[in-house]
């Protein structure tokens, strides 16, 4: 299993980070030291996925104290540290993770620096260790997720998933790949289509690179395949993942999910999200309120050097999309599994457990 | 407009072809002279769109002729045509026009034969005017289609269509695209959005292409993102080609046509195909009798000579897929609009009118 966003070396260390953009073809980790390099690894989707994103950037503001001179003080420390936090906040609007984990590190700078004796040292290490935490915990969630999700793949199903929502998209085994690894330790064969997820074709190159080492029947399809695969009976059940899920179950996910919940209604096939409670935004009713990134039309129309389309011709290039609450037969998440999903349940699965 | 299939130099003459693998980025025309590489030619989408392989393929029987030599009987010629007509017809299964405009030029052929006195210059020059007859048509269906259908295009409206039904495709001004062309004319100004069209990019490279050559207000989308810009209201009327009808109205097009018939349908969006009814196969009573066209992996898995899946990967790759007929909102052909397409409707608009 590839491990997508590690922390190397304890104190003073640095972010190791696999680059996604060389996959399938190289792979290649990336030694990052400073908050500038994180931002661009984010930016430029080298670390991708809604949890790796948070558990990444949470490693920023640990990284700032680094860059920090010999004669810093504590007080310069909670600076950088929260420079670090609004800076790395820039890197992408849709993913809520990522302003999750940078929250939960500047509130325990916060709180330590309380302590009027503490020295920047100590402060390293307490956001470090929350860091860490943030990290640990995914890893049990992505766990947690897989074994909530796995007795809905059975023996035989046709499975599509779209983009990347494994162990690449988080700190751990993934979120919509984990219910897939999960099933697989049970010892159930299945099938899986993997979209290839257009325009940064994270389905053909992740996905099913990942099946493909897990030794999981993998098929990569175009994203305009699926609908057809569904007419056919090919699918029994839809995966994905999901970017930010609003407290009444709208979701954004990786453009091309709103349709495959269409797609999946019509034809009676069960529509899965399968995230981490991380990926709540409870502060926003619905879907409508999440905003959506806008990405360089460049993705579209050129693959690796080679123009697709003419020169300069109109992109629409939206990253996301939200599918409505009613299009999602279940939330998978490491709490439990949240049926027909809306703000009463979600609720209930959040605060009472 | 560029002139996807022309006869040059009359008898003893050459198919010119613009080369549509190499668009946008380089404008070649290929000079075909023999029957093995025009069938190369339709196999490998240097001709495509269901029309102007037909037109194309109606030459395959005349340059066949103009390879016998000097001492060949009527007989042979012929033959040879016969044996042209075979061999083109197992070039692409899908397309119906390719099988309608060879039928074509083998009844001429043999009718012809049937003047004992007929001299092969005599029978060369008979199905030279029939394939000639063919691109004409073809050249005034386009027209007809367009002006049949520009109507539905009001001022400011948002138009998506998928692959290319463009001059491209056809020896016209194209089927979907002659629409767009004809509202045009009228002083109409309105957005098109081209799905890029995976694998092989037909909308990227070739719609766009058309449309801003014509000065036409297109902007790229992946597939993907079609269904979100229905629900964002920004699509008022879908157009597309088709490559077979089948009697009842259900209509084979490029992959990814079912799916937006689909999303069209539940976001109340009309759906509307365009094509020749020399593109109806009322020998097949609906759609599941069309064979559908499985193309090559590597469509997928590479674009130029990058790969962009992992080696070895499994991949499904079907050419088309086929639209219910309760799904279309109305079929235009050169002989008018058939609304809320079945049997009994078009049957009467190709046999009565």
């Amino acid at each position: 299993m590839p491990q997508a966003v590690k922390w190397m070396d304890g104190t003073d260390g640095v972010l190791e980070l696999i680059d996604q953009r060389r996959l399938p073809g190289e792979f290649i980790t990336l030694l990052v030291r400073d908050t500038r390099r994180l931002h661009e690894a984010i930016r430029t989707l080298a670390v991708r996925g809604a949890p790796a994103i948070g558990v990444a950037a949470a490693y920023g503001p640990v990284l700032a104290l680094q860059s920090l001179g010999a004669n810093a003080t504590t007080v310069d420390g909670l600076k950088a540290i929260v420079e670090a936090c609004d800076f790395l906040a820039t890197s992408r609007p849709t993913a809520v993770n990522l302003f999750w984990a940078l929250d939960r590190i500047r509130h325990k700078a916060q709180k330590v620096c309380q302590h009027p004796q503490l020295t920047l040292g100590e402060l390293h290490e307490a956001i470090l260790a929350e860091a860490n935490a943030i990290r640990a915990e995914d890893i049990e969630m992505c766990r947690a997720i897989g074994r909530h999700g796995e007795a809905l793949i059975r023996e035989g199903a046709g499975v599509l998933t779209h983009c990347n929502a494994g162990a690449l998209a988080t700190a751990g085994q993934g979120t919509a790949l984990s219910v897939m690894f999960e099933a697989q330790k049970k010892g159930r064969s299945f099938k899986v289509y993997a979209d290839e997820t257009r325009p940064l074709l994270q389905g053909a190159r992740l996905t099913a690179w990942e099946l493909q080492q897990a030794g999981i029947d993998v098929t990569v399809i175009c994203d305009n395949m699926a609908g057809w695969l569904m007419k056919k009976g090919r699918i029994d059940l839809i995966i994905t993942g999901a970017d930010r899920i609003a407290a009444n179950g709208d979701a954004a996910n990786k453009i091309g999910t709103y349709s495959l919940s269409v797609l999946a209604k019509q034809h009676g096939v069960p529509f899965y999200i399968a995230a981490p409670s991380s990926t709540f935004d409870l502060s926003i009713a619905g879907g409508a309120e999440i905003p959506i990134e806008q990405r360089e039309s460049r993705e579209v129309t050129h693959l690796g050097g080679t123009a697709t389309a003419p020169e300069g011709v109109a992109v629409y290039n939206p990253a996301f999309d939200v599918t409505d609450a009613q299009n999602i037969t279940a939330i998978i998440t490491e709490k439990g599994v949240v049926e027909n999903p809306d703000t009463a349940r979600i609720r209930e699965l959040l605060t009472e457990r």
